[in-house]
């Protein structure tokens, strides 16, 4: 298991979950079955679909969410919780069950992303941690999908680490590969999630050394001719000029970090073509985003670096995913639907399953949502051809581990290039638009 | 020292560091003495001034930059790293000199924020986590100080961990309390840099039970009657009511959590006073920025809870500090300023420092950027009332550790106090402007 491997990530938190946790016990409720749901009311303005990610990295920080002695003493001495509740903090081990989307699903409005099934007690204090993960991985990894979709076949390396947290960088660097992307710069990410890292060198190198065609050499010398250079320090034209007398026709690549990286990129084709360096390629990587990669489409363009609007969701930096609790044990011990009444935050009470509705070929044309009892819609049987998307995450406490580690980034990568291209194709567009499918409510009652 | 405490910060890196130490190393230009910059080239559009944050968990990180066993060990297998590249590394301890603008400071685009002056290859590998954490934590604060300034006496409450990463979670607070916000929801937050806690119940609470009254009562039974009762999750007038009936007239607040919140704390605090519970506080906690704080200036709002807008920065997530190298020995062993030519990404070179220019009254009136050699500009003497901008944040590998911790967040939140009132009045503004004070560079050759 990966991810905060040595710390506990209980207190990744906030603090009324623990308060209404100690309420709840004094009052003898906390103990009642409850089924939380983690959905969205909305995409972002103009997104045409959402993809879910975090869901691997989700189960690791479950697995790591004790709360140690050194946490429950800091809740005692801050005055967070009283003596029952830090002893039921200390015996913490979650033994609920929890279904949802896998992790790269597409998704909509309403999507029961995911449902936990447990007491009150073990449900509530998952909400944020849940939630933190969720909606981060997801903002990058919508974005991402967006940059993969208009890159085609041309790969797209994530670069974004110094432009988020540094540990968000992370899940950033993970979310983007399950959307597509082939490799990162974070040496971090590759290593805890089994990634391809990249990169060779930046600007500092060549201003290193006393000429651009010495810093040329040192880096060839030390990482071979297939390296990429990085021609733009100076002049393009006499970077690539250099760049070649320096490494020789079999120059793996040249990159181009400014200016206008379209018309650049034909003149530099033409010159290293002119040079007898036809397999030479070209790796772009300023201030990318997908509308800049799709502009970049006819450019002789081998692979695209994207940063800053990767790992800030291209303007959506997150999601707004909630956790709701949608049914809850009565004091009769019967299972009850519940809602939030407000007008402009309305949530649909009651367990809820999810299948894809497909139509001969294979192609997406509805979202179904099923709802009522957990029960019930655990046995529900989607109609026709649809796809369900849930699959068991956590049964009775045990976590699925196919879902976490390098394993699980493989799997999600794989199911998001799958059911992406189920989705109509005016899915993929760039354009604002509304949700590509729209979602079909079935009362199981 | 808090902030990762039991593991390396190290691979927190961009591969091209590694691979560029690498080539350094063999050409023998690595241990060239070097001066690394962080500065941004603008601030965000319509911005007036940006706020440096993230200088504490620098420090804290720096103090974590060793590459063990298991991390050298990973670069091998991985083939990041030659085996005198792993060698130095595993002896790798940062030796070198930082001085920087003080955490809380205001800045302006071309403000040195950071200076570092070191080998090469001790500079070369703090690039990315020094960016990472910057730019991530001097976007929060920028857009916290923004809330505080529009929100004057009353108290912000930060509320987002649920919007950005786990991690981030825990920095986003930290920078919100460093730009005047007076808590956090967020337990590792409160816990790691000794932040005030607060929260107190969600609407599932209310939902868990069989009716609104008998949640409250559980709530003010746990908590006492100086909690805060949510009153939106039904009907906003009657759970006024039932509030006031449970917890009697010193009940110590109720939460908005949605509606049209100016309307509805008019209502409430009409409905509070004729109950009796004149000293019972609102708190409003629904998707507020900066324009939704200053529009609630005249509604009968006591706190502001704030959530997503500032754990994305208000619109912009992250701030474009870059790292770059402005001064290098040369061959003949001669400090050189050094500067990328590109005329979209050009760079000054040489070593920096910084002061702010005050009138006779204190005010801040520009921004004064010295440029020279380290020497040069580490001996200058900012003209006038002028208030010199750089401390000492790590002078020969040695941190000064009263910028870290809890220690180190209290010093930035009175320092941010202290020179934001500097600024003209107009800095303050929430429309879009120019940034408040124009930066004169002084060469002193």
């Amino acid at each position: 298991m990966t991810g905060h491997p040595t710390r506990s990530s209980a207190l990744l938190t906030d603090k009324y979950e623990l308060t209404m946790l100690q309420a709840a016990l004094a009052a003898g409720t906390a103990h009642r079955r409850c089924v939380f749901e983690v959905f969205t009311r909305r995409l972002p303005a103009g997104r045409r679909y959402g993809v879910v990610a975090g869901t691997g990295r989700f189960l690791e920080a479950l697995a790591d969410f004790r709360f140690g002695e050194q946490e429950v003493d800091w809740l005692l001495a801050d005055g967070v919780v009283d003596e029952a509740t830090a002893q039921y903090l200390a015996d913490f081990r979650f033994s609920g069950t929890i279904r949802g989307y896998a992790e790269g699903e597409i998704y909509f409005p309403g999507s029961p992303l995911m449902v936990v099934d447990a007491t009150f007690a073990e449900g509530v204090v998952l909400e944020t941690l849940a939630l933190s993960i969720l909606n981060h991985d997801s903002a990058v990894a919508a974005a991402a999908s967006r940059m993969t979709a208009a890159a085609g076949d041309r790969p797209c390396l994530e670069m974004g680490a110094r432009r988020t947290h540094e540990e968000a960088a992370v899940g950033a660097a993970r979310a983007a590969v399950v959307a597509g992307f082939v490799g990162t710069s974070h040496l971090e990410a590759a290593r805890r999630y089994g990634l391809t890292a990249i990169g060779t060198a930046a600007h500092a190198f060549t201003l290193l050394h006393d000429d651009e065609e010495q810093a040329f050499a040192a880096q060839v010398a030390s990482l071979g001719a297939g390296t990429t250079l990085l021609v733009d320090t100076y002049d393009v034209t006499q970077g690539v000029e250099r760049a070649i007398k320096v490494a020789g026709t079999g120059l793996g690549a040249v990159r181009l970090d400014s200016g206008d990286l379209g018309v650049q990129a034909v003149e530099v084709r033409q010159q290293l073509d002119a040079l007898g360096a036809t397999g030479t390629r070209i790796t772009v990587t300023s201030d990318l985003d997908e509308h800049a990669i799709a502009a970049l489409a006819s450019a002789p363009v081998d692979s695209y670096g994207v940063g800053t609007q990767l790992v800030t969701g291209s303007g959506h930096p997150t999601c707004s995913m909630v956790y709701k609790v949608v049914a809850r044990e009565n004091a009769a011990g019967e299972l009850e639907r519940v809602a939030k009444a407000s007008a402009s935050k309305a949530s649909v009470g009651g367990a809820k399953n999810a299948a894809r509705a497909l139509d001969a070929r294979g192609r997406a044309t509805g979202e179904i949502v099923a709802v009522g009892s957990p029960e019930a819609v655990a046995a529900w049987e989607a109609p026709g051809r649809a796809r369900p998307l849930h699959v068991d995450l956590v049964v009775d406490g045990e976590i699925d581990t196919a879902y976490t580690g390098a394993e699980g980034v493989r799997r999600a990568a794989e199911h998001h290039a799958r059911v992406r291209a189920e989705l109509p194709l005016n899915a993929l567009r760039l354009s604002v638009g509304d949700p590509a499918l729209s979602t079909k409510v079935v009362d199981l009652g």
